[in-house]
């Protein structure tokens, strides 16, 4: 095959130390697979800040607007939270290379693996067997609308204003998303809004609405988001696929991952139109245990088993990894974010060596 | 003691059962305690729709804003939700009362019951002992900003936009509430914000922080709201007061209340810069169980009890509710929102009739 290009941003904090046993990990089913994979290294966020000045430097969105996939570590920290907003690592870098690249479709399983059963704040029964999939729209809403920012009012005092904003496209791309992966999993899609109070989330609830028209084996419903938050604590199980604006999606979807107790094992996709896209894992950077060799790199390894079945169309890959996953936990491998009396504490490089010889 | 009047406003669905034993129990203390309350009911959201045309009738209006205090049952249900967003019973009789009025300070507290410990969906130990307050601002921030609607695209398409705005003063009256309750409970105050992405969130952040200074018996951090909404699912009794804005106050006070697993039981007060407000319960109108005896009364209840201590300067007869509930509890009788194997499954009306009988 020819050779396609993964652009690797390790980013910040822990993002060097778990993304390199993902690369351990890639390298070796590139290997094995033949996938004929080719890994650039470029820096993203505060390392990127130090080193260049820029969270997204020139060259490094350069090789993630020409890669066939990017995978990300994580960014951020509290050495550069002193900085203006736009010059940090999260909306200098993050957000800009999913502006730019119009990463529109953000996918985020929460998954409760069998084997962590214990890990959820839930009662066990409430949750096992938890296989949800939040789809957040991911460069438009309040994150990106215009006009923003702080003014002056004329007695005086500072008001901050943001707008909240989407056209029928941009609903109707994200809920195609939706749709669709409705379709290939449990085909009940769970639409999430405020149409009660804010028009734009009225305009979103029609299109939806419209949509399932062509989609009459996905069975759509809609909730409003104060309720939705309360279901996704009351009884998660009863959702399959959610869709939802990009505020909404971030305070929804790391409510679902908390869910299962260990975020520190799941990845997430951010896609564009074309099914290129953007692996990472839901956790952050976790500045305090950064450089101890304690991070959790499950989610990154997932990352990029995602990587291979949704941009790479290398299911047999990512099923070797999702597998090898499987087998270290039930070995009763831990890192420390999982770790239950009865099981064997690992460290990070143990965790990405034990996925490696499991696979 | 002068005669004061409280309005008393039912509203749609199970409004009326609720509303109807929580007047039994203000009645009661009315009298025992020479309250000199006079009571005026009226019409508010779907009922007053179906009355007089109108969510918020004229004379309704005119009751709450010369009343000392408004008791609300709830509002909604699925026969007005055809209707304009704008003419529905939630947007045109509740947000207008709370705007009309400027209940711009809601306390919202998520208790745990000891009696109840086994109801929430969290493992007992994370739970027990909760006792949260939510304060959240209520007359501002995107449920009110301009300009907000739905717009037609040059190109022919919709665009539907909303504006999330705070000024200096809003923030800091605000601010004024979660500082004073933090004093008054356990001294420390979480802000949630989203300054990481949006302006008017940054400035939300600055002036909290300016305000810390005033109260240094108060020890304020700051949550970022997607970290809010996993930290409440993880370890929820880390917080003490939460202080936010209107639509994150929503999304966070309905998942905090869930923790508690019985929302039927949490009381809410919406006050102005005088301490007037309006109390109802957190739970909704519950279209699928009304009119059938089935409703939990405490809630109401309980937001009489509120009333009496926050509005009306009556501490001893607040007490007396709370104690009566207490005690009811104790007893085992529960409704079936909160029923459990080995307590006694009472109705509304015996719930009510329970408490009066402990008072
Ligand atoms: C870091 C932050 C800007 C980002 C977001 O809010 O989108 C993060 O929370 C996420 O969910 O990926
Ligand atoms: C009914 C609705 C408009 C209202 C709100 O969003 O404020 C409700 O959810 C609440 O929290 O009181």
């Amino acid at each position: 095959s020819t050779q396609r290009t993964i652009a690797v941003l390790p980013g910040d904090g822990i993002g060097h130390e778990i993304m390199a046993e993902a690369v351990k990990v890639l390298e070796n089913v590139n290997a094995r697979f033949k996938l004929g994979l080719n890994l650039e290294h470029a820096l993203v966020g505060g390392s990127a800040i130090d080193a260049h000045g820029s969270a997204l430097p020139d060259a490094t969105f350069e090789l993630c607007a020409r890669a066939d996939a990017i995978l990300l570590g994580a960014v951020g920290g509290p050495k550069w939270d002193k900085l203006p907003p736009a010059d940090r690592p999260e909306k200098g870098g993050l957000l800009e290379i999913r502006r730019r690249l119009d990463l529109f479709g953000n996918l985020r399983p929460a998954i409760l693996y069998p084997q962590l059963a214990g890990a959820s704040s839930l009662k066990p029964e409430l949750v096992a067997g938890l296989d949800i999939l939040i789809v957040r729209e991911l460069t438009g809403g309040i994150y990106f609308g215009q006009p923003r920012g702080i003014r002056v009012l004329e007695n005086g005092e500072r008001e901050g204003y943001n707008t909240y904003v989407y056209n029928e496209s941009q609903i109707r791309r994200i809920g195609k998303v939706a749709f669709e992966a409705a379709q290939k999993r449990g085909g009940r899609l769970c639409s999430v809004d405020k149409a009660n109070v804010l028009e734009v989330t009225m305009l979103w609830r029609e299109v939806m609405d419209d949509m399932a028209k062509d989609y009459p084996d996905v069975e759509l419903s809609h909730m409003y988001v104060d309720n939705a938050a309360m279901q996704l604590i009351r009884e998660p199980k009863q959702f399959d696929v959610v869709v939802t604006g990009n505020m909404f999606g971030d305070i929804l979807s790391d409510a679902a991952a908390m869910l299962t107790g260990s975020i520190g094992m799941l990845p997430s996709a951010s896609l564009d139109v074309n099914g290129r896209g953007m692996y990472e894992p839901c956790h952050g950077s976790a500045p305090d245990i950064a450089g101890q060799n304690k991070a959790n790199p499950l989610a990154t390894i997932l990352s990029v088993a995602m990587m291979l079945r949704y941009s790479l169309a290398e299911p047999d890959a990512a099923q070797a990894i999702e597998d090898a996953v499987s087998k270290v936990l039930d070995k009763g491998l831990r890192t420390g974010d999982i770790f239950s009396p009865g099981s064997t504490l690992v460290n990070t490089v143990e965790m990405g060596d034990a996925v490696i010889a499991a696979l």
